[in-house]
């Protein structure tokens, strides 16, 4: 694929801060166990590689690839080699990881070796490395300082990804364009009795979705119909039950464009009885206030405790997280939660979800998630999500 | 759902181990971020869920609710208490997510304290703990001994589950009758040019699969017409692109029934040229060599090296393992690897996939991948997988 300016940049952010915190070497690590977008996020390559980004700051170091001034370099070692040729967009050596027996701590030895770092450097690993692993690493790699911290590359990686770039927000924008269609098509589809299913309404979305250019579903689609709506996420996501029957039934569901995700989810009601009804219109209020409430400055924490005070008022318990941000995973930062220790504030280029919801065992569920994007003039509601009564 | 005998079986042989190894408590974590199907192997509740298994030798425990001989108990803290309730078929006390604040740590001392486990006691926690969560736990929970180990419960239970019970065995041939099933509907439907996309096979697989009373496929279905087959993993897995047209097309699918996870590859070819025969040629002996070495008693690693040196002999390298075990995951023991350090040897019980592959970024690339049981008799190939020449 084409090189990418964008990707560059953020490289240059990570070599920025590693010489700042005197880190030598970051090892990033996306794995079937633990899967980490920060390596598509900084190449293009989607997945089942390590990222290694070294400083120029060493001995015999000098082989950059990234121009005359680059402050560093960097090596992605790929499962499939073949599959990261054709991704990799930003400027990295590429390796196999079968040349370093698929194991982490050699390929980190290798790679230490390659580029001079000198002896008693930090060299940093994921923040979820198991502890067996680490106490591994630190045993096999005692010439340098293994760190393994909450706050270190991969939070401050996160905290980047945060705060949306130029390119990012135009991919998104068409993601939820895309996803907005569906929203359309799935109304004007259910309204027409040409889906009556669970798997109708999951199987549209995965293939309208890819009709128009997605990678698929951005996760596994939630279509829960009213003899399953009240679970928080269905399980299984879906079935052959009957969908948009009498009662409440649930649609989560989201595409993913580029690599970037969206998340939506549609309530659609039929025949409801009054406690359907008021269950219904209290997350639809608590909805309209949470995003009231979206302002630049504004901590994110507030939002939630006060769609959760609105729900207490009538003896209701919200049992999940007021929203999530969202981008190259479907759950990323700001965290929208009223929790301890929850310090994110909002600011222009977040792009988040609210999706307040109410379940029980008896009436059913109701969900209604919007997409947020913070711009410098306020909060913009990006999609069409709604209560839909049939 | 109905109480399960195998399932108290199961836990018994955990109190036992915890007995032996003086573990007072362990817990298991499902999330997000770090899935583990164990707790549903052990409780049959499916997801998100922290399960506590407690020893009764504590002074104040006696709370038992598994009979009057009862070695342990169990709490289930689930993020969904509806979904629990209706899952859950085995001894264990439900609880709410919430009601710790969603924090594992205070989920521990709670139910250290309700089972009166005094100071000093060592809890297990899950292996896959992130280094820095590890050291959380351990400045929170100073009365206890913190264990997070790589030989630790997780690992016991999954030298468990690498065997498979009666029980299991009779889900999976169910699973298997459904893929074999799949397998030929598939092939006479691309014969018949009613499948003519990698969507077509995809989503007949997710359709067929869950008429059939199957959760779902068991993995994100890999269909990758000729442009694709070169990746091990087709990135994204599927898209609207041709299947079964002029090349090389690999489709790796597999079902989940009430969570059991079967998981086989495909070839279609049509118009091979003689160097795309060799390559077929070699994947079909390859994996005949490897299934007629599958003995009990038999190292997998011995299957293994067998097929990589088989293919080394043709100048050829296969860029991923031979196989792996199924079970409630897709990827489970024993290991089916020629790498150092697997020692698994099989026995009857075992049940995993055989699946050599070759790759070519010009010629596409061929996978056969079959499910294989051990029985006492040897092995038995469960799975209908082949070349289907068209």
């Amino acid at each position: 694929m084409e090189y990418s300016a964008t990707m560059e940049i953020r490289l240059k952010k990570i070599w920025e801060w590693m010489a700042a915190e005197g880190v030598s070497l970051v090892m990033l690590e996306d794995c079937e166990s633990r899967r980490d977008s920060n390596i598509r996020w900084l190449t293009g390559h989607p997945s089942d590689a390590l990222l290694f980004i070294s400083l120029n700051n060493q001995e015999k170091a000098g082989q950059a690839v990234t121009g005359k001034n680059a402050p560093g370099q960097a090596v992605l070692v790929a499962w499939d080699l073949n599959l990261a040729k054709l991704y990799t967009r930003a400027p990295v050596f590429l390796a196999a990881y079968n040349d370093f027996d698929r194991q982490p701590k050699k390929a980190i030895a290798a790679v230490a070796q390659k580029f001079g770092i000198p002896p008693g450097s930090k060299i940093e690993i994921p923040s979820v490395t198991p502890y067996p692993v680490f106490l591994d690493y630190v045993g096999e790699l005692t010439d340098y300082d293994i760190l393994c911290r909450e706050n270190g590359a991969g939070a401050e990686i996160g905290k980047y990804r945060a705060v949306k770039d130029k390119e990012e927000i135009e991919i998104l924008r068409k993601a939820v364009s895309i996803t907005n269609e569906l929203i359309d098509l799935l109304e004007k589809n259910i309204r027409a009795e040409k889906i009556k299913t669970e798997a109708d309404a999951a199987l549209l979305i995965e293939v309208e979705s890819r009709k128009r250019g997605c990678e698929g579903a951005s996760f596994g689609t939630l279509a829960a119909g009213p003899q399953r709506s009240f679970a928080i996420h269905a399980f299984p996501g879906w079935t052959c039950a009957p969908f948009g029957s009498q009662g409440l039934s649930i649609l989560d569901f989201g595409v993913k464009y580029e690599g970037y995700c969206t998340d939506v989810t549609l309530t659609f009601t039929r025949g409801l009885n009054p406690r359907q009804e008021k269950l219904v219109s209290l997350v639809e209020k608590a909805s309209k206030l949470a995003i009231s409430m979206a302002h630049n400055g504004t901590p994110a924490k507030n939002i939630a405790a006060a769609a959760d005070a609105f729900f207490a008022r009538s003896k209701k318990q919200m049992p999940h997280g007021l929203g999530h941000g969202i981008g190259l995973q479907e759950h990323e930062y700001p965290v929208i939660r009223n929790s301890a220790g929850n310090e994110w504030v909002l600011e222009p280029g977040m792009v988040f979800t609210i999706e307040p919801g109410l379940y029980d065992p008896i009436l059913g569920g109701c969900r209604l998630e919007h997409d947020i994007l913070m711009t410098e003039t306020g909060a913009e509601v990006l999609t069409a999500s709604r209560i839909i009564r049939l």
